[in-house]
C-alpha cells in the first residue's frame, strides 16, 4: 500500500505520466512499467499519474488496468503517490475502476469525462458525484477537452470543487501572458486546498511559475530529471533557469503538438531503450523520419 | 442468419436505428428489442441499423453487443437486412466485433472510427483496412464527427472505397442548398455502386432528394411509418410530399438539434410505450420538461 499520510495531497509539484507498455493485445507489460516507474522514483518526481491519457488508460480492459496499478503500487512501494486514471464511458464503469484502484492502494483518482454522445454539464456532475460517491480516494477532475470532447467551465470545476474528496482539476494549461489571472481567477473561487493544477507540456511551467499547484506532465513520465528541474525552478520563482531549461524542450515541445505526444513519447522509451511497446492500434507509432526527430529532440538531455 | 442474396446491397434507401433497451448495468433486453425490431419489420423498413450510437454501441460490452445482434437476426428472421454496429476504440476489438456480427448472421457493418487519442488519416485508413480485410461483410464508413471526433476528408472516403468490401458511406447530411452539389461531387470519385448515404436526420431527405442512396435514420428506429413515406417521397422526387411530411417533423428535429437525438428517441420510445429503458449514465433521461415536450411533438404523428 502506498496510502498517505491524512491530509497530504498527491496533487502537488511534478506529477509524471508513463506510459503503460502492452503487447499488441493489449496485455500490459509489467516488468517494464515497474522499469518506467523506477526510473521516475529515483528521480524524485512528486506524484505518479498512472494510467493517463499518456498511459493509454482507455484502450485497456478493466483487468488490464487493474494489473498496471497493482504492479504501480508494488514497484514504487509507497516512496512516490500514484495518481489513477479511473475514466470511462459507463459511470458503473468508473465507479468499478476507482474501487479497484483504490483496492490496489493509489492515492488519488484522475476521472476525465471520456464521452461518445456529447455530455452536459449536469450529466458530468452526476457522473464525478457518483464516482466521488463510491471511493475513499481524493479525485482530480481532468479536463482534457482534445481527447474527451467534453470542456468543464470554471462555474463546473467550482461547483464540483464543494463535492466530498473532489480535490483538485488538471486543466489545460492557458497561454502564458494569461497564466496569472487564469490560476487566480480559478484559485479565488475554489476551496482552500483544492489544487489548480495543468497539462500540456509546453505550457505548464509558466502556470507553475504562475502559482499552480501542479503539471501534470506526458514528458515527465520518461524524462524525468529534465521535467522535475524544470518543476522546481518555476516553483522557486526562478524564471531565467525555467527558461533556460524549457529551451532545450522547444524541440520535444514542436514535436508534441506535429504528432501527438503520446506518438513521441513512445518514440522517446523505444529510442531511450526504456521498453519495446508500441501504441495500441490504431494510433500508429511514428515513421522513420519522425523517430529520427525525436532522436535529435533528445540528443544532450538529461533523462 | 438473415444473409442476402449476393450483390444486394443492404446500404440503400430508409435505414432505420432503434434504442437498444438495456438495464442500468448494460444487459440488453432482447425482448424489447425484438419488438423494436417487429415495428420496423411491421412498417417496411429497408434495412435496421443495430448498435449504432443510437443503439448505444458505444457503452455496452461485446459479450452484450453479441446477444443483441443473434436477438435482431432471430426476431428480424431474414425479412430485413441488418447493419451492425462494429465500431470500437482498439482495432482489435473492432476486428473481433466485426467476427462476432457475421458469425451472427448480419447483413452488413457500419464502422466509426472511435478515438480517444486524435487519430491521423493513415491510423483510421489502416484501422478500416484491418476489419475489412477480416470480415465477408460489406462495410460502410461512419462518419459522424459529433462522436467519433474524426473527419473523413472526401479524399480518404475514395481512398477507402478502393478497398474490397468498403460499400457504403455514412456522411453527415449537407445543408439542403448544398446537396446537390455534394452528393455528385462524391459521387463522381467512388466506384460504380459504392452506396452514398447520409445521417441528421433533418437534413437527410432532402440528400435523399438529391440523389442520395440511404438515409440513416435516428427517428426511423421509433417512428418508421413516417420516415418511410417522407423517404419514398424524397426517392420520387415528390418534393411538395416530402416538405409536407417534413413539416410535421420540425418539432422533433428541434428537439433533436437541442437536446441530442439519443436523449428525445429514448423519451419518445418510452411515451409509446415500447419500453422503460433509459439511456447508459452518464447520459440522462430528459426531465420533466424535455419529456412534455416530445410528447407534444409525437401528437398526431402516424409512428
Amino acid at each position: 500500500m502506498a496510502r498517505m499520510a491524512a491530509g497530504v495531497t498527491p496533487f502537488r509539484g511534478l506529477s509524471a505520466f508513463p506510459i503503460t507498455p502492452a503487447d499488441a493485445a493489449g496485455r500490459v507489460d509489467t516488468g517494464a512499467l515497474a522499469g518506467l516507474l523506477e526510473r521516475l522514483a529515483a528521480a524524485g518526481v512528486d506524484s505518479v499519474g498512472l494510467l493517463g491519457s499518456t498511459g493509454t488508460y482507455a484502450y485497456l480492459t478493466r483487468a488490464e488496468r487493474r494489473r498496471a496499478v497493482e504492479a504501480a503500487v508494488e514497484a514504487l512501494g509507497g516512496r512516490v503517490p500514484v495518481i489513477v486514471g479511473a475514466g470511462a464511458l459507463r459511470t458503473d464503469e468508473a465507479m468499478s475502476l476507482a474501487g479497484d484502484a483504490e483496492a490496489a492502494g493509489a492515492d488519488g483518482l484522475l476521472l476525465a469525462p471520456v464521452s461518445y454522445t456529447p455530455l452536459t454539464d449536469e450529466e458530468v456532475f452526476q457522473h464525478f458525484a457518483a464516482v466521488a460517491g463510491a471511493t475513499g480516494l481524493p479525485v482530480c477532475i481532468y479536463n482534457n477537452p482534445s481527447t474527451t470532447h467534453f470542456t468543464f467551465s470554471d462555474d463546473l470545476v467550482v461547483r464540483l470543487s464543494a463535492l466530498p474528496r473532489v480535490a483538485a482539476v488538471k486543466n489545460p494549461a492557458p497561454a502564458p501572458v494569461e497564466a496569472k489571472a487564469v490560476v487566480q481567477a480559478l484559485r479565488a473561487r475554489v476551496p482552500a486546498g483544492f489544487s489548480v493544477g495543468y497539462s500540456a507540456d509546453w505550457h505548464s511551467p509558466d502556470a507553475v511559475l504562475a502559482g499552480a499547484d501542479a503539471w501534470y506532465s506526458v514528458l515527465g513520465g520518461t524524462l524525468p530529471r529534465t521535467c522535475l528541474a524544470l518543476t522546481r525552478a518555476a516553483q522557486a520563482g526562478d524564471e531565467a533557469e525555467m527558461r533556460r531549461i524549457d529551451a532545450t524542450l522547444h524541440p520535444l515541445w514542436d514535436l508534441f503538438r506535429r504528432h501527438g505526444s503520446i506518438r513521441v513519447v513512445f518514440a522517446a522509451a523505444n529510442l531511450l531503450g526504456l521498453t519495446d511497446a508500441q501504441p495500441p492500434r490504431p494510433v500508429l507509432p511514428l515513421d522513420e523520419a519522425g523517430r529520427a526527430a525525436v532522436a535529435q529532440a533528445l540528443a544532450g538531455l538529461d533523462g
